[in-house]
């Protein structure tokens, strides 16, 4: 049985990712008895409006975990370390938006339209996958199935909001310092906290993330490793170049794929797209329709275009998927799970 | 015998490219004796300064042809299909910076540090290739000739200056008006006299050139028969994804390679980068060095970096590719041309 209504925590309120958790609650109606709204000290008594009321954050501790049924955690890696078993010991399910706990054999790592099955498996802990990778998977699920998939080779555009709200205000500052000629030192991308920080403005920087010992970025390891641990597919060969480019929201991905059957058409995997749960198919060259980063944000459904057959390989196809890094990307994949949890009667108590 | 100075015009000298074609002759003390500039009969009458001088524009006529030498040409391929043919009647050799003739098997299409030997068989004018061919070749023939080139599958992150001067102009207006609140409606991006337009300002647009009826764009087809072409080799299998962004110089391209030889290491392909020709390695991921298009704007050097191997394919790698659109990727290949037909003797009087 499930209850009708519950407590709600939302960790990271006010981050990128958290203000669209709650604007996403508030919107789908989530059977939201208490809610909390939860964040670092430096934050706590931000007010945020929910449901035309204002809500006053408060500093995360131990005990705010107390009662609560569902807490959503955007936060950082090190504040989901923290807190997510607190939450799980005192009876919450956590749905984690960080990199803490995703591949963590224990943990589940969904995108509900790709493996929804995996959220049978919980201890407690669910994790929320990376934006670049959430968007990719969701295209890549049904033609997995259909035509069976070999190998993903993907090139990244993605927005400066995934680096969170002090890379959008960069962004900013930094374009009209640019167009006034006046210089403005970069002080957070590629990575906040790295040691080298470089123009975002008019400018593209081949760096999400700190590098790793093997030449690639932690990004580019996410989308291989969360790729194939969401569609099961541990042999899959999957790799990544990973791109911040002066934008806000959405994230585009120039995506190659190579298929198990052979002769098929273009227009064989437009079908398989247009039926699948959470694409919205966007292609047609003739009329110059694609998906770019501006018509996906603000929108749920990850986008896809330029589809295309490889002119010399029989299994090799082009994609162009898009999809708003804050909401599939991040806030409505968490929401989503949360859903889907009360729906299967999967909370803890 | 080469003559000790030439007559030179330049075609389309106040467009973007025409411009740095102007800048370079004076930066290289090109060997001159007369310097005639033409342009359309909307842009004669334009000032530009060469060598401390001042020059007029003048409208491009058949007449403008008698007695030059050397005639550059880059104001769009249907002024190189009108004019070109009549300069080399008399007596000039073309260097042509449009697409009018670069697949025509008479004519070779040259980079210099990939396929010099190419300009011995011309006979009156030498192509340019695309600016994103160019910059891609320069990479891959050192590396092709070491250890032999199966499958080139590229992503370009490309600069508005491929456009022309009004795209540059797009773009600033346009990123201006978005930080104001003002609405700005598109009207050259992705392609000017295409039928829709979209916003290029914090933006990406996944079209550069008119579509093609097998879904390719022409831009993504420039890469595939181009860099056959050029590095004489029919057979290689060569697939292209081409983007727009919003910075105003440099072409990026993420290139995923598939070698001949087998066991290779990252280091190997270190080595032979940085002894090739034209090229700059600019690969240190510990100290976060790599290539972006504000770097290497200026320049007239191919950067590379983020070369990395293939995790799970020996013979896979990835290279990050970058340059000034402006100068490699046009107007100094153009240049560079030039001085070598000078070099050689190959001129046609």
């Amino acid at each position: 049985m499930t209850k009708e209504t519950y407590n709600v925590a939302v960790v990271g309120a006010t981050g990128a990712v958290g203000q669209n958790i709650v604007k996403l609650l508030e919107e789908r109606n989530f059977p939201i008895n208490e809610l909390k709204l939860l964040s670092s000290k430096r934050s706590q008594g931000t007010k945020i409006m929910f449901k035309e009321q204002e809500y006053t954050v408060e500093e995360t501790t131990n005990e705010s975990f107390n009662d609560i049924d569902i807490a959503l955690f955007s936060a950082g890696g090190s504040v989901s370390k923290q807190f997510a078993p607190e939450a799980v010991k005192r009876g919450a399910v956590v749905v984690d938006n960080t990199s803490a706990y995703r591949m963590d054999e224990e943990v589940p790592l969904v995108v509900p339209e790709v493996n929804e099955e995996d959220l049978a498996l919980h201890k407690g802990i669910i994790a929320n996958p990376n934006c670049s990778t959430i968007q990719m998977v969701a295209a890549l699920k049904p033609l997995k199935e259909a035509f069976g998939l070999k190998k993903v080779i993907v090139s990244t555009y993605q927005a400066v909001s995934g680096a969170g709200n002090q890379a959008v205000d960069e962004l900013r500052r930094q374009t009209e310092g640019f167009l006034n000629n006046e210089e403005v030192t970069p002080k957070i991308l590629p990575v906040n906290g790295d040691r080298n920080h470089y123009p975002i403005a008019f400018n593209a920087l081949p760096q999400i993330d700190v590098f790793q010992d093997n030449g690639y970025t932690f990004e580019e390891m996410k989308m291989i490793n969360e790729t194939r641990k969401i569609l099961h597919a541990p042999e899959l060969k999957v790799t990544a170049t990973c791109v911040r480019l002066p934008f806000f929201t959405s994230h585009a991905e120039s995506v190659y794929i190579e298929v198990e059957k052979e002769g098929l058409r273009t227009e064989d995997l437009w079908k398989v797209l247009d039926n699948a749960d959470g694409i919205v198919l966007q292609d047609d060259p003739t009329n110059q329709v694609y998906p770019t980063p501006q018509s996906a944000a603000g929108e749920k459904e990850v986008f896809v275009g330029r589809v295309r057959k490889d002119l010399d390989d029989d299994k090799g196809f082009h994609l162009w998927i898009v999809s708003d890094n804050l909401l599939k990307g991040a806030a409505w994949n968490t929401v989503q799970i949360a859903e889907r949890m009360i729906e299967k009667g999967f909370l803890l108590k």
